[in-house]
């Protein structure tokens, strides 16, 4: 068997104020991390972070640095404070452009309403110099990708609308298996059993996470590992040593937790 | 009228493998948001991050000194995974001990039970010297407070539970006051309008958040400033504008949007 090749890295950057303020709650960042994770791509951390030119610049930049893929979220509208394609543009010294092709699409797709194509709206098709749109198939105005950037609209589903189109764009890896092991007892009863499980293999993370409903508790015991076999092996171990100390143990099927 | 003072900083660490994984959806950044926001204590920004040590370390000596008040959830329970505790003490070079007071709550909280208070379950009682503890009403398993850190549970009830004994310990401030016009009519044509309201008041902030439904379409425009005069002043003026242009708007009262 051969070792299996580094899996890319990614970190997302959800900018908006109105998360910041608590009004609005982010629903970015636990989509795009499912995805990933289907993807085989490592997410690694996620920020959220205020519509402020310098702050945008200095983790935008810090992120693309760090990692392979970065994926932002918000501030790409028609309004003043829609300031992300300008912000990011300058963090890598690129200047914004009229995008011709992101007019076409934004006249198209206004064509036949009542909806003006005024200067706010024409702002949308305005794309940094060198950056590849990315396809809005809910509502036109593209998102674009910027050395390792992609930058997407705040709204949840315009954002996924746009992430579909992106998925043969990115480099997926080895996918991580997941098992879920459901025990019938508390979290500070199976420490010791999780701790000797995961020394067992290596590269193997074994996640607890105990859950309480009146009258019941117990613990989801996560195991993930890229090698299938060793997340098996895991969770028998697991259910068998919980269920040796004379408590329940369920291994729920694959994709099931 | 005298100039208000500075607000109090804040910034947010969640700590968990299970929410980068897509597992698990943080519900621990908005709600702390809408706390602080309430409390007049700006939050600047927020990271999700894993369960390392080194990440741990780097995330929070980076966020201690650049904010007032940071907030951590997760990864103190009693599995070996949960090392948010150790890592915390390791970056400000505290040791941690076995807090006298913290075992007496646990064991209170095991007394009467047949759940075992065993190493594991001590390890909860692990605290950095010189920290202070946070009461956990929900699970006896304290967090603490470790110079300007606010060590949380990830669980969202025990984080809810521990942070409502906090509230008396944080330096709220001026609230800012929010009023949501509700505009019929798209984002990109009231764009103008935005811009020119939010140029004629200092410290004013207007974010344009569209709407869709199947056949309707609108753009809640939300102001907000720690000037409350502003706020209605700039609202009446956007609901004027927005109607002068032949379209509906509502003011809608304070809180609600």
């Amino acid at each position: 068997m051969t070792s299996p090749a580094h899996s890319k890295t990614a970190a997302i950057l959800v900018i908006g104020d109105e998360i910041l303020s608590g009004r609005t709650k982010d629903k970015n960042i636990g989509w795009i991390a499912e995805q990933l994770n289907e993807m085989g791509i490592d997410l690694v951390e996620a920020r959220v972070i205020a519509d402020v030119e310098e702050t945008i610049i200095s983790h935008v930049t810090t992120l693309s640095e760090s990692y392979d893929y970065v994926f932002t979220s918000g501030g790409i509208g028609p309004t003043h404070d829609d300031i992300t394609t300008a912000s990011i543009a300058k963090a890598f010294g690129h200047r914004v452009h009229r995008h011709p092709e992101a007019v076409r699409r934004l006249l198209a797709h206004y064509e036949g309403t009542d909806i003006p194509f005024n200067e706010a709206r024409q702002k949308m098709a305005d794309i940094p110099e060198g950056a590849t749109l990315i396809d809005n198939p809910a509502s036109a105005a593209p998102g674009f990708i910027l050395k390792n950037v992609y930058v997407m609209a705040g709204v949840p589903s315009i954002l996924q609308s746009m992430f579909e189109g992106l998925r043969d764009k990115l480099q997926g890896g080895q996918k991580k298996v997941r098992l879920t092991v459901q025990c019938a007892i508390g979290e500070g009863t199976i420490a010791t059993i999780m701790s000797d499980v995961s020394n067992h293999f290596e590269g193997l993370s074994v996640g607890s996470y105990p859950w309480f409903k009146p009258g019941q508790f117990g613990t989801a015991v996560v195991v993930s590992s890229k090698q299938k076999e060793d997340v098996y092996a895991a969770a028998d171990m697991i259910a068998e040593l919980v269920t040796k100390s004379g408590y329940e143990a369920t291994i729920l099927a694959e994709g099931q937790d």
